[in-house]
């Protein structure tokens, strides 16, 4: 005889939902007694919410799977949101478990009270409080169904400590797998009769057009079309390196998108939104394809994206073209006095076989895809919801993921600084996780969304707004307190003999690159 | 001529909000260029948002007053929510701006985009999208009027960034003060009837009864009564100290509570609610006051709760009654290998005139109240809503609204990781605040709670999910990575003389305690 808790926990890890990212607190203690009789669910602790929602964003884009949270009430949720929102951008799944209050209790208003639902919405496709210990594996099935039905979702469930506590439950059966639903053969008609009809055409790529088959095929009928290929800006995961098709990364900034895109007169979008200007800027617009070009969706997020491009290989007959694939190139190995540019130089010189870059370096990494575009295959994961303070979570759960793969955090100051408390969980899993911090003591995309808006002249208020010396930040410092190996460098040979040394040892490393502020 | 976000901070500052918290981002950009030209707004950077929210809480119960929030989007809000959260169980006003897309461009949703309005209900008794520059300042002073209306609420101003940018706004005038509604005469005459009757009643003090004229009403009632005088367990803010009406603070385990009220035949609520278990627990009752005892409401929290314990004195003759005074006495120092009792010892023995104490200790503080009933003079601030991460954030506020008063921040280890970034806003504002952490590598309270459900012997798995060791986390490298001057110390002697160094000398200093795990 089982209680809810120990259901749940079975129901999650039949359902191959076998890793969750914890901070539990009081009203999930029932879950926490319940782990050791499922020995198959590994519970990893965060010392902050935000690390335990990232890590399970960053776990699902590599083991394309959704990975469980374990947060308390609706504080706790709060606190993993921002992250969660990434996800959600990531098109990712994500199942929460989320404790709440017992049933009978919550009439009372005590202080962690609040309306979990409420804010579980802002991020989840799929929101419940389930409400009877005998349907709480039911709902844990329903909610793997939500997370993982496609594309990829965030999904919500509150479980009431009494729930929790009570017996009489049993494990619930997993979901059928999700299905993508196929695109039309209008649709791929339609779209290779205007790649036929002109040469001016671009495909936007997102999500699962990103990994290597989507890719080949992407470049198959670049082959044949002379079509250009474009990667979303905010991409989940995107496979690349020699032996790959290469594939252009729409810009930050919108001029540069509309450069990318000029001359376009058709554009394909593959599991892809049409692009926008991330903000607005006054008396610009913020739509980014000019209206001499016309955007046809070959294939929405959730439909079958890969085999959307398979069959317009085939509408092109371009199955049997040979695929351009990017050539092999290391970057020289940078000297002297350090600098963005030859921080991302020295990743590229350095960079191992099947690495994991987890990306949100920010303004610091302009020079990064060019620096790594030749370098031996990986996987590149970027900051898909505009919410820093992703990237070190997502490279602790892109590690569990890929226990035998190199990860390479690449993170600027100002957004590691948000969820610093990650490199506690990268010691303690002892995960093979090099960390290496920008650290230009400035938020730097601030400083050039400032002067975008026309201040030529900060005054003095607003630009301490957009610093962070006095004091500066040394992470050093904040590396070796929460148990990591960490190390300053200001030199580009100090930095690649840094770099070379945490990859050649497993575990996790922190080296401080300090930088010219922008 | 002005635009939205100088109209905004004009007519903030005319209303006296004149200090805000920040943790700014691009729609918020206009708002910062906007501090140059109101010099009397005072802007405070944070790392991250729950720092930001936390000293806004902070800020408010030291200065009787609500500061501004600047946060971004959805996710800025979503980060700062938990200790919003603790803010509204605190019923301090709250005026968060919160900055979002422009009206225009939410139509893309691109990646920030968030129904931030739904978050922010969460926590906010008062939510509005402002939609047009000229309406902007009117929408601020409704804000301030939500928040600031009796007793002090969460109020969320959603400001989308072409209103802020857009010119045509004129500041507004503040709002008039909020008035908190009289308590009937047939209450108080009903109250004072049940308190002749028997000698067997208590009062259970919360909100502004608990600063020192509410506490000397109460103590007369209480020498002519007999009544007891209690403390709500979630303070936000009690003034203590030798001459002042000593009151008990309700505990936070319910079989304790249960014993403090035992006997009583009425029990008095003035400002407070009735006490209930903070969670429920398996086969117990959630309700702690006995069946046997009548709660009457002299006071619920939003109305005149000093106004109905001075009728109360009125009604019960009690005008001329010479209150019990707490009589001074300062523990002496402790001696030997520290433990959490003497570190609370050490703190009562080093504690100075005027000083507020941010406590956030959880367990390891169960002797402060003993150790420091007798110190000069202090205001107590306490963990109001249950999630955890509020200390270091209202110890900033605290600081920042009484620049001339010692502030001492007594943090648990687990606790004082959430919003570890506060540091860095003590070291650039240079503020006066000791933070004592009292590390014992673990979540106590949870250990606690594991025992009381039952299990004897949590088994390895879930023992890991309490225990913060592993790497043990070292607050002296963290408290200098932020810029703070920091010291261990693992002798009651050494934590004496580091607490009398700190205080002696004005700025942050961090003292990591070193105590043995419960």
């Amino acid at each position: 005889m089982n209680n809810g808790a120990q259901a749940l926990i079975q129901t999650l890890v039949g359902a191959g939902v076998d890793t969750c990212f914890t901070n539990p607190g009081t009203s999930e203690i029932h879950v926490v007694a319940a782990l050791d009789s499922v020995p198959k669910m590994r519970a990893i602790l965060t010392l902050f919410e935000g690390v335990a929602t990232g890590a399970a964003d960053g776990y699902a884009r590599m083991a394309d799977a959704p990975a469980a949270t374990l947060l308390h009430l609706g504080p706790g949720l709060g606190n993993g949101l921002a992250n969660l929102h990434n996800a959600r951008r990531a098109r990712v799944p994500v199942v929460n478990i989320i404790g709440d209050h017992a049933t009978y209790h919550t009439r009372y208003d005590t202080p962690l009270q609040s309306d979990i639902e409420t804010v579980a919405r802002n991020v989840s496709a799929w929101v419940r409080t389930s409400r009877r210990t005998e349907e709480l594996a039911r709902d844990a099935v329903e909610a793997i169904a939500a997370a993982t039905g496609p594309p990829g979702q965030v999904a919500t469930l509150i479980v009431p400590a009494d729930v929790s506590w009570q017996d009489g439950a049993e494990p619930a059966a997993p979901p059928p797998p999700g299905v993508s639903p196929a695109v039309s053969s209008e649709t791929i008609e339609a779209v290779a009769k205007a790649m036929q009809r002109s040469r001016r055409t671009g495909i936007l790529l997102g999500g699962r057009a990103l990994r290597e088959p989507g890719l080949r095929a992407a470049a198959r009928i670049a082959a044949v079309t002379g079509t250009k290929l474009f990667a979303e800006r905010n991409v989940a995961r995107l496979e690349r390196g020699a032996g790959l098709p290469a594939v252009e990364r729409l810009a930050y900034w919108p001029e540069l998108v509309s450069k990318q895109l000029d001359g376009l007169e058709h554009l394909i979008l593959a599991g892809a939104a049409a692009p926008h200007s991330s903000f607005a800027y006054e008396g610009k617009d913020s739509a980014l394809v000019s209206t001499g070009c016309e955007v046809h969706e070959l294939s929405p997020p959730a439909s079958d994206v890969l085999g959307s491009l398979e069959d317009l290989v085939e509408a092109l007959d371009a199955a049997n073209a040979e695929p351009i694939l990017q050539t092999a190139f290391v970057p020289s190995r940078p000297e002297g006095p350090l600098t963005a540019e030859k921080v991302c130089k020295a990743v590229g010189a350095t960079l191992p076989e099947g690495a994991i870059i987890s990306d949100e370096a920010i303004t610091s990494a302009l020079a990064l895809p060019s620096s790594t575009a030749g370098c031996p295959r990986h996987d590149w994961l970027t900051l898909t919801g505009g919410a820093i303070g992703q990237g070190l979570p997502v490279a602790v759960g892109a590690a569990i993921a890929c226990p035998d793969r190199p990860v390479i955090a690449l993170e600027a100051d100002g957004s590691a600084l948000y969820t610093i408390q990650s490199l506690w969980t990268m010691a303690r899993e002892q995960l093979d996780v090099t960390v290496v911090i920008f650290n230009n003591r400035s938020y730097a995309i601030l400083n050039a969304e400032f002067a975008r808006i026309g201040v030529q002249e900060a005054g003095p208020r607003a630009r301490a707004q957009l610093e962070l010396g006095n004091p500066d930040v040394d992470f050093v410092e904040l590396g070796t307190g929460l148990g990591i190996s960490s190390r300053r460098v200001d030199s580009a040979e100090h930095l690649t003999g840094a770099l070379e040394q945490a990859i050649a040892d497993p575990g996790p490393h922190l080296i401080e690159a300090v930088i010219p502020a922008v």
